[in-house]
């Protein structure tokens, strides 16, 4: 009942297995680039428990907390959250009217030439002080947004221990722990 | 460690306890209007699950698709649905490249005369036609989200069982199944 439903059915669409969990991922056309794979964790709670419980391993030894970012990788966060028994902080994509002293940070946009801006409540920033911290995202593909994760880390007075995806898609260069790789476009 | 640190302590904080989990809620300053308690499931799976436990038998009989809105619902729709076994759908807040023949829909505003806008994906749209349909969010106040998503559920076909929250607070004439009542204001 939880099967990913997005989208036509394609007889390319990739089919990937995290934990014992198999899902065909629907693809959307994107431009001229063709069809690109998409992972849709929110709305299948079964699909992500299973990543979640297979990304447990890959989580970096003396890590204390988790930092994602809002909104697909939500609630992947808090499964690994609760499986690891790390507490985890949320960073916004949008100014929220609560948010005291917010750590502000820009996503460069490798594609489209616009940016995106991250936002960091004080308070929530003042948890990854002294702290060791891993990055954890859905996807990672070009890492520009786990580049300004990892800023903010820093800027925040914690250190970076790794970065942590589900899946990597695209050429970045930076280390993540992923469990599968995803074509950009089939 | 999960405990949320939001904001500044207030000896007037009002506390909660769900499903045996206490929390003092942070409070922040709206306007005029004083302190306004704030909850915030993100970042906090243990309160997250503690609360979706207690919120499982609000889900009205018959229910047979769980229906919620970004953001800050999404750990506890996930949590409700994987205890509940029903599917869960999530409307968003802004439009994904994409989305397919999305259902769009205004929130009026009572507060600020503007209006936000929820977009359903139209393959998501179709998981609702035909089925008995609960929306869940983290707390309802006037209830106008509620009532546009409950327009959704109808655009889309299906047929609404009820409304559930964790919280209520505020002056909803709406029959929300909740939790626990907030104060507006401290």
């Amino acid at each position: 009942m939880t099967q990913n439903t997005a989208n036509q059915p394609n007889p390319q669409a990739p089919r990937v297995t995290v934990g014992g969990v198999t899902r065909e991922l629907p693809t959307v056309r994107v431009g001229s680039v063709g069809r690109v794979p998409l992972v849709e964790f929110i709305g299948d709670s079964e699909f992500t428990k299973a990543a979640a419980g297979a990304m447990l391993p890959l989580i970096p030894p003396g890590t204390e907390v988790l930092l994602t970012v809002v909104t697909n990788a939500l609630p992947l966060a808090h499964e690994l959250s609760d499986r690891s028994g790390l507490p985890y902080v949320t960073v916004r994509k949008k100014r929220r009217t609560y948010m005291q002293d917010p750590l502000i940070q820009n996503v460069p946009s490798m594609t489209l030439g616009v940016s995106e801006t991250l936002w960091l409540d004080g308070p929530h920033a003042a948890r990854l002080r002294g702290k060791q911290v891993a990055i954890v995202q859905d996807v990672i593909a070009s890492g520009g947004t786990a580049q300004a994760l990892a800023r903010l880390v820093e800027r925040a007075g914690g250190t970076l221990t790794g970065y942590v995806a589900a899946f990597k898609q695209g050429d970045t260069t930076l280390p993540v722990a992923y469990l599968q790789e995803l074509p950009t476009s089939v």
